[in-house]
């Protein structure tokens, strides 16, 4: 703030700026996004500087009726290639599967085959193995990978740390802080981001936050962790992404005031493709959200409550507490 | 996040919410709240259990034409009254002078003769001098004072150093902490805690802390501050204030989990009064005021071009660095 001496400690550190916006804004329009708009938006980050845009999810076409969602809940390879082509780009691409909802061995293409850089497999505490087992074959494909442990705010210490030694003993190179609820306040954060690097840089594996805005706290949450050293920080054009959505791309930029970043073409894509899209799709705090977020409980009860134009906030912090409070 | 243990430390730790939507609020609609709006808020507070209310500016009638401003605009004690009453409950009554916008001593009854408890005096650093002027006529008058030191993100170090030394002289109960241009991080505010801390507290002074939302950072900047001790938090309901508003009182309120605070009346509060004025009223997050907090220049620019109706992004980032960026 006085002066520019802490810009040249961040220079010198490493981070990855990952796009999640098709990939979490995609939940908001069931992946329903206008032509053109992937395409603009991965131009846009390419010269903004961002180094990994996630593309969708890979899930199984078994498990989701296809009729039902756009391309990006799929993510074929002849998708991603339509618009990246060979992708002679700094941007790395990636795409997240959910343990329990892909069998990645009939989907997942070897390395050399494909423009997908990175497998991220989300998954609960309680599905570690599981996810561990998904990372390897991943891993084993010759992909990049990240394990990104989702709720992580209704964890109890236990289940958490047994988590980490799974994933931390596999080959994922990056293990994720999720806060799923956007429940977790900066301290929070400071204090998960220790309790995962113990378990994490052991084994050399990188940190990586994704936090969501219900408490308005997505950015301060991801600059909290960028600040203990976390290395991969999510975020979403206008915050686009489930609910109250995420950390805004555009504030994560501006603020890493590094040469590498650029905030322009970002600025020109919120003009030209968010602001037609944010009237189509419905994504950003509101009451019920920061109630979700405060009581640590999921947020669809404030989307359905959102969707049947409910107002009464009092019956629904009643609700989501069980009538702890009144 | 695992535990209730900080909660317990929160409740032994002194703080106190101040209200500020009625002076903060008030400058998005030059004051013109609707029938019944401040009664109905005035219930909400005393309900809520928020500590500090404020009604608004006491400027002078000479210097701004009264017919261009509602009535909180000047708080005159009659207005006040027609809300409170003698005020016979918890919540304390505070107004806020400018410096150079009111002569005080033609302005201010004797505290036994007036409903106001709390005069908040706000001056840019340049000002301290005549701050703590009208703080000492304030406090000689009877009543509890701060100082609230306004755009402390264009100060240096030593200018503002100089302002807190004579206002930690002066006979101000309370020194805040303002970032009106919603331009600093949790660390910067931690910094200044410390730095405002070693001049206010050898006096026996409190802090206070008033956030902008600039960056979606006024609540985490107000919970920082908080974690580092500052006492008095200004927030204001919906996060309703100048451009990109303030630290959201519900958020606050939600997240401070003591007994004496409830939700419900301000959510009611939200759904009756709030709802409604968002239709004639603007303010809150949006990219202009963004890039304004970002370079650390006044929103006012960002005002103005969204009154304009422009979304050239681009080109306001150019304007407000004065070419720095292209």
């Amino acid at each position: 703030m006085f002066d520019t001496e802490d810009i040249d400690i961040q220079i010198t550190r490493d981070v990855k700026v990952v796009d999640a916006t098709l990939r979490d804004g995609g939940i908001v329009n069931s992946f329903y996004f206008p032509e053109g708009f992937a395409s603009a938006l991965y131009k846009a980050n390419v010269a903004a500087g961002v180094d990994i845009m996630e593309f969708g999810y890979k899930v199984s076409r078994k498990m989701f009726d296809e009729t039902k969602f756009g391309i990006w809940k799929f993510c074929d390879e002849q998708s991603i290639r339509s618009v990246v082509g060979e992708n002679r780009t700094d941007v790395k691409i990636s795409v997240m599967s959910d343990v329990g909802r892909v069998d990645l061995k009939s989907e997942v293409l070897q390395k050399e085959k494909s423009v997908i850089d990175i497998y991220r497999i989300a998954a609960y505490s309680r599905q570690a193995e599981e996810a561990a087992e998904m990372v390897s074959y991943c891993h084993d494909m010759g992909y990049f990978t990240t394990c990104n442990i989702m709720a992580v705010s209704r964890d109890d210490r236990q289940s958490l740390e047994r988590a980490l030694d799974i994933i931390a003993r596999s080959p994922a190179d990056v293990i994720y802080i999720v806060d799923s609820f956007g429940s977790l306040y900066p301290d929070d954060i400071m204090l998960l981001c220790d309790i995962y690097g113990e378990k994490a840089y052991k084994y050399g594996k990188k940190l990586g936050i994704h936090a969501h805005n219900n408490q308005q706290l997505a950015f301060a949450n991801t600059i909290a962790a960028y600040a203990k050293g976390v290395e991969y920080l999510d975020a979403t054009v206008c915050g686009m992404g489930r609910g109250a959505g995420n950390c805004y791309l555009e504030s994560l930029i501006g603020y890493l005031r590094r040469p590498a970043y650029r905030l322009e073409p970002l600025l020109a894509f919120v003009r030209e493709h968010m602001e037609p899209l944010r009237k189509q799709a419905s994504w950003g705090y509101d009451v019920p959200y920061l109630l979700t977020g405060l009581y640590n409980v999921h947020p669809y009860a404030a989307i359905d409550f959102l969707k049947a134009d409910r107002t009464d906030y009092e019956n629904f912090l009643h609700e989501i507490t069980n009538g702890e409070k009144k």
